[in-house]
């Protein structure tokens, strides 16, 4: 099949220079030296006032499988390009790292640790890029469709991209995000399966066209399904779909549940009106009106506005693919390492692009909503060993303009990275997803919502500590004195 | 774990209204019917000139596993949706469907069929949707590595997107697109081990992070592999990297294969000099410079038009999201099924949405080109009763506006869509990758320079033969008339 290894594992999902370097610590000895690294993105996506965060369920999947297979160790000692005793070490190795995480359906913010992996170097080496290639896109597809829910209120919102999804777990892990956000069901029927998401979907226009003509393939549906949604514009909306399904309708009376018709095509504001009209006048205003036609929470803003009669909105491409924005870049960065004496020290990513810099240390991040309410003041980022839950008063203050600061009292303070891996060990009981999206709720409830407009949302305060701000300064300096010192 | 039922089968991922026509079908007892589907697409990615074939691996392997599994049967079961006979016969189904596809590696363009499914109309119909959602993205993978192969030139191209791939499935097959439409390499260890494809990567930041200081983990790196490329930017690229670089070079001598250094940030066009420089005056002229930081087809246009010095680059998020354009939007259309009588009936999808017309009847494309120079002169889509090898002359004429025409002679056609399975038979050998690649690139030779520029590209003719071109203003008609005399 032109297949070399048949393939059965992700181990070797991972990029070849995390195995050059886990060789290389290997060699020198140092593959369990103690390291910390944390994943982070820098800018919102859509230019989102949050994120949602989500792919943890994915990442447990993949370290509970998480050991090189034969078919790998195979193709690694095929390459010729590791020692005996490397190849050993890598049959045996099972990962003994901490994996701190936001849980799913938490909101997230640019410039702040989501998941902390802490562990021998190794070990948190080797699953930098599984981690980041899951939770870029399901973070990525649950806040497209989040901010999708925020346009739609309360209507139906159906997940209808599997066949637009970049290939096949995007379709499937797309759609369980989307549902995290706020979507009500999925086309899906494997998602349906494996997730236990609502499914949804009656008939394509081949249906129409085998049929020849509407009224005959809406019957036949009608009279081998009790749920109805009929597609009508196959040939003619207007002419001969609608008549038809209402004709269907009033045949089949109660032996069918008349759910609705489906438009996939032309001036969706123009034709809900009239398809709307015709459906009441026909005696069925409770009768839905689905529409699907490449959707999004723009094209879904402003149908609302020009008052479309549109009940269920089916959205595909744009959401499974987050069409404006297809990448959420976050990254996996060291922020701290075991020096000889095994104790941690905290390091730091220079770069040209001043964005590109990165916090040092291991850190948690607190959200601090008030006492009163419950909402949110912001995200207070403190080094480990600070608790401000011990405070009286926080003092909060933004990391690069700092004269733009507050003191909050009267607070609460919940930290966000919560315990998934101890050494190894799955300590974190994996929510039901029905669990998983009220959160995702529950969670916006308490944002502000100057943070949740879709347009310009007010910048969310992601705040450093004193100590944070002060050590990641020192860090700077102390990098900076060491490149003018050199000599070559 | 939160998953219902353990998934090792792919056959229910399909959308939910593919299910509810086949029970349609089976209940009515015309699952066996006769049916013509045809994938194509309207519009061309990324408004390049041409468009890359591919998918049709993942669709045979997808093809050869399709039986409902045991967790399918239970889930559908479970849904209490389907008549114990449905259920029945989804146990026994076997694919036995006829496929005609392009070969990977082929030339495609908008509104010709690049697959066609001909078989019972419930098999047919099954497997609309995982085709598409391997073919929309796996096309868009290897037209977009295409055209950054045509602006690179013969520079050396990685693949470098994993971590930010949607999802697992995007970051495999999408680095096989990759390759199939120019790419060198992969960062991608699975994908090496799969497919064959060269990796490539040796450190990242984190390497430099460990060991505090770039010389001493670039030592460290040297003292382990035998090719290095050092990762120059971590704290500063000038003062520190290359420097560091060039002096392990100088210590190691022999012992290693200094590639060169790659540069992950930072003003590309400007660093790239300077480190050009300083390779060259320590004696390293043939040390390579390796680039990657969200690049893509026009960056690496404007870089090469600033003469940045980089020989090799690593290509991510761009080419791995198909960023500018993140789906392609084929579609798999109706052309016939059978009458009554059992004979096949050419049918169509018509729309309000004018470019949503499709094109009746089972059709075949043919490449028609210049016996003299080999050189494309355009496809010709003919109902598959047509012979064009058997014309002398060719009248080949714009579908749309049919005042642009040419009358073609002395030319080769060659039939685009090739027998991939009889009647559920595998009746095609899969290729090598190698050999994918190389008949892409020949088709690209075959293709005029003026089809191939990377903006504003001279549209490729893809006409209609005036049989076809008949066939569809006859059936628009019948519709027509139709629809014009329906009374409710």
């Amino acid at each position: 099949m032109g297949q070399l290894y048949p393939d059965d594992s992700i181990t070797l999902h991972t990029d070849a220079y995390e195995l050059s370097m886990i060789q290389t610590y290997f060699e020198e000895g140092i593959q369990n030296k103690e390291a910390v690294f944390e994943v982070f993105f820098r800018k919102m996506p859509f230019e989102n006032g949050y994120a949602v965060f989500a792919g943890l369920e994915r990442i447990v999947h993949y370290i509970e499988n998480l050991t090189f297979s034969k078919t790998d160790i195979a193709y690694l000692i095929d390459s010729g390009n590791y020692t005996d005793e490397f190849i050993d070490y890598l049959k045996n190795f099972k990962f003994k790292g901490t994996i701190r995480s936001a849980r799913e359906g938490e909101l997230v913010f640019e410039n702040e640790p989501i998941l902390q992996v802490e562990g021998p170097l190794a070990d948190a080496q080797l699953i930098e890029t599984a981690l980041l290639n899951i939770i870029n896109y399901q973070t990525l597809i649950a806040t497209k469709a989040a901010r999708i829910r925020s346009v739609a209120g309360d209507d139906a919102l159906m997940e209808f991209g599997s066949r637009r999804a970049q290939e096949l777990d995007a379709a499937l892990w797309g759609t369980r995000a989307a549902y995290i956000g706020g979507f009500n069901a999925t086309s899906n029927m494997r998602a349906g399966k494996i997730f236990g998401i609502p499914v949804s979907g009656t008939h394509a226009h081949a249906l129409v066209q085998t049929y020849k003509n509407d009224y005959d393939a809406f019957k036949a549906y009608a009279e081998t399904h009790e749920d109805c949604v009929f597609l009508v514009d196959t040939y003619d909306t207007i002419k001969s779909g609608v008549p038809s399904a209402i004709k269907v309708a009033k045949e089949m009376g109660d032996k069918i549940n008349f759910q609705g018709v489906r438009i996939d095509s032309g001036d969706m504001a123009y034709l809900s009106k009239r398809v709307r009209q015709q459906l009441d006048e026909a005696g069925f205003p409770d009768a839905k009106i689905y529409a699907s036609n490449d959707l999004d929470e723009k094209t879904i803003m402003s149908l609302k506005m020009q008052h479309a009669k549109i009940d269920v909105w089916g959205v595909g491409t744009k959401l499974i693919t987050a069409f404006d924005q297809p990448a959420l870049g976050a990254v996996y960065k060291l922020v701290a390492v075991a020096n000889d004496k095994g104790e941690l020290e905290d390091t730091i990513k220079l770069s040209n692009n001043a964005e590109k810099v990165s916090t040092p240390g291991r850190k948690q991040v607190w959200r601090i909503t008030r006492k009163d309410d419950g909402k949110s003041e912001g995200d207070y980022l403190t080094l480990v060993d600070e608790d401000p839950r011990q405070e009286e008063s926080l003092y909060m203050f933004h990391p690069q303009f700092t004269y733009i600061n507050k003191t909050v009292t009267n607070f609460d303070a919940r930290a966000i990275l919560q315990p998934i891996y101890e050494e190894g060990k799955l300590v974190y009981e994996l929510p039901e997803l029905d669990e998983i999206r009220e959160f995702c709720r529950q969670n916006l409830d308490a944002l502000w919502p100057e943070y949740k407009r879709d347009l310009n949302p007010e910048d969310y305060p992601v705040d450093l500590s004193q100590e944070c701000w002060d050590n990641k300064a020192r860090i700077i300096k102390e990098v900076h004195d060491y490149v003018r010192q050199l000599k070559f």
